[in-house]
């Protein structure tokens, strides 16, 4: 069942409230919490940056280690015109569509030596597969030799779990994903079910983060679907998708950070993330993502949230809506 | 800044999400949880019985022995002729007022053994003082010889804190209350901004429950206040406050076990604590409290809830609504 439409002010009213009593300012730790203090963090269910999270990949990981480690296996890398993976797109049609990358596979040699180029390019790419490319579900599902990983070789300097997060969450991830790209992605504004830590191992990443009840900021709207493809050794298209393909929500935010994108009431948070530093960002939060210029490698683990309780339904009920008559109308085309 | 009044769809969406995803089962812990266990608990906010929070008072408070320790000390008891302090009560001139107790004073032993009488009474005695009789925030602020106590000879059986719980909320309670009563008295269905823990020493306790999404069904109005009052060796008399007193806004349902007091679509949660026994009450949830016919002695541990991130706002928003035209005018006299 969908909720019924919030009215603006309902939703003006939240996010005011919630300004007035959390500010915008962001906790930052100078060492890993404890399971007990980091479930209290998820209670205040604010984002904290960690540092002192030790990894070996941080200092492991130089291009030459990551080349010689992955040798010619073959891993998959969004491709995409203008760095813009899963983003709102204009098509040939001049319609606008939620528009996913083409995935080319390549080595890892290939993608670094292409990311390291300072050069216009017609393509760029990022890997950004986000499907559990290190552990999947399956791996803590207790059947770790049914969850092939493209990193497989990467994989021992990368814990699947963190144990003071699996402790006070009181499970498993549900993904540990690898990205590595470059300042010419980013990735456009959303969010995500999930408690999220993400980590960076070199480089930096730039996120401007928006509170569950600032969503109404976004003006989420339905968008058709549509891919980037390549037919033989074309230059990339933007295809839409036949329309059995679900129409997919998407903020029509395309950049939080130019100017007017927001409005004056709009109380973005930025945190720049530097190697070693860990972000919790927790689910629901909403995070636009730009990396620095350099080649910028980063970690995350996902965990499902918690589903007792008020607070998932909360979510719901503030994303799930739109004023009346702003182009609410094609939500009923997905159900 | 008052909130918008939400419609009844969206109060109604809520009330039945909530209990699609919760149901109204509640867990029983076998002994008392840790403190990282008990956070986990606070982050699902779902009320919880808890076993085995072994106190000295639960051995040792017999008659003889309250008698003996508290002496000829003088207590406040609440005095009402219907054993409904703190309800919706008609007036001399037909009208509802939300009306508090007379509070008398007495000894521990005359207390006693008006409660034990079985014979009809024209006044029902509570002790419900409910101010942290036994420890105040006062006390937890660092200036404990200057919280004095009625029942100062007794605290030596009641810890201030219940460990576990301080630890998982990272604060000292707000206030500790001694209850004492009997079947004669109830509490009128209400919700408090604390997280509660209430643990039965002597007799039983029974919770009627609703969670925060269906306070939509107990119809919150704005009544004139009133108290109970007696000059000299009279009768109790409710008598209206003046109009400078702020009218309060309480659930318009005097006792949701009645048939048809509550709408078929409501979920309420029933609790009997026994001796030994804890009740974990999140902050926002509703309760009704009716007691064994013989006396019931409690103790409860109010801690402030979690002020940061979003549930206190949520908890606001649902409150502070009632349906157009459903008497919400008189909420801006209060303001």
């Amino acid at each position: 069942m969908e909720p019924p439409y919030l009215k603006n002010d309902h939703l003006q009213w939240l996010a005011m409230e919630y300004y007035d009593l959390n500010g915008s300012s962001i906790e930052v730790l100078e060492r890993p919490p404890t399971a007990l203090e980091f479930s209290r963090l998820v209670n205040a269910s604010r984002p904290v940056v960690i540092n002192g999270l030790e990894l070996s990949a941080t200092r492991k990981w130089t291009n030459g280690y990551l080349v010689r480690k992955m040798e010619m296996r073959r891993i998959s890398v969004a491709v995409t015109p203008d760095g813009r993976a899963d983003a709102i797109t204009e098509g040939p049609d001049n319609k606008l569509y939620f528009v996913e990358p083409f995935v080319d596979h390549m080595t890892m040699e290939e993608l670094l030596s292409r990311l390291a180029t300072n050069s216009n390019q017609s393509e760029i790419c990022y890997l950004q597969s986000q499907n559990g490319n290190l552990y999947s579900s399956t791996y803590f599902g207790g059947q770790a030799e049914r969850d092939p990983s493209e990193f497989e070789p990467l994989r021992k300097d990368v814990p699947p779990e963190i144990p003071w997060c699996s402790e006070a969450l009181d499970r498993s991830p549900d993904a540990v994903n690898l990205w590595i790209g470059d300042g010419k992605s980013s990735t456009s504004i959303h969010c995500d079910p999930y408690e999220n830590f993400y980590t960076v191992v070199r480089g930096a990443k730039h996120f401007t983060l928006l509170p569950p009840t600032e969503g109404y900021y976004l003006k989420e709207r339905w968008y058709p679907h549509g891919q980037y493809t390549r037919s033989s050794n074309t230059d990339l298209q933007m295809t839409p998708s036949p329309p059995t393909v679900s129409h997919v929500r998407w903020s029509s935010i395309l950049d939080p950070n130019e100017p007017q994108a927001l409005p004056p009431e709009a109380h973005p948070i930025h945190v720049s993330l530097l190697p070693g530093q860990t972000l919790y960002l927790p689910a629901g939060w909403w995070h636009h993502v730009r990396q620095a210029p350099e080649i910028t490698i980063a970690l995350n683990w996902w965990y499902d949230t918690e589903m007792r309780g008020m607070s998932w339904i909360l979510l719901s009920f503030m994303r799930k809506l739109c004023s009346p008559g702003e182009n609410c109308e094609e939500e009923s085309m997905t159900n």
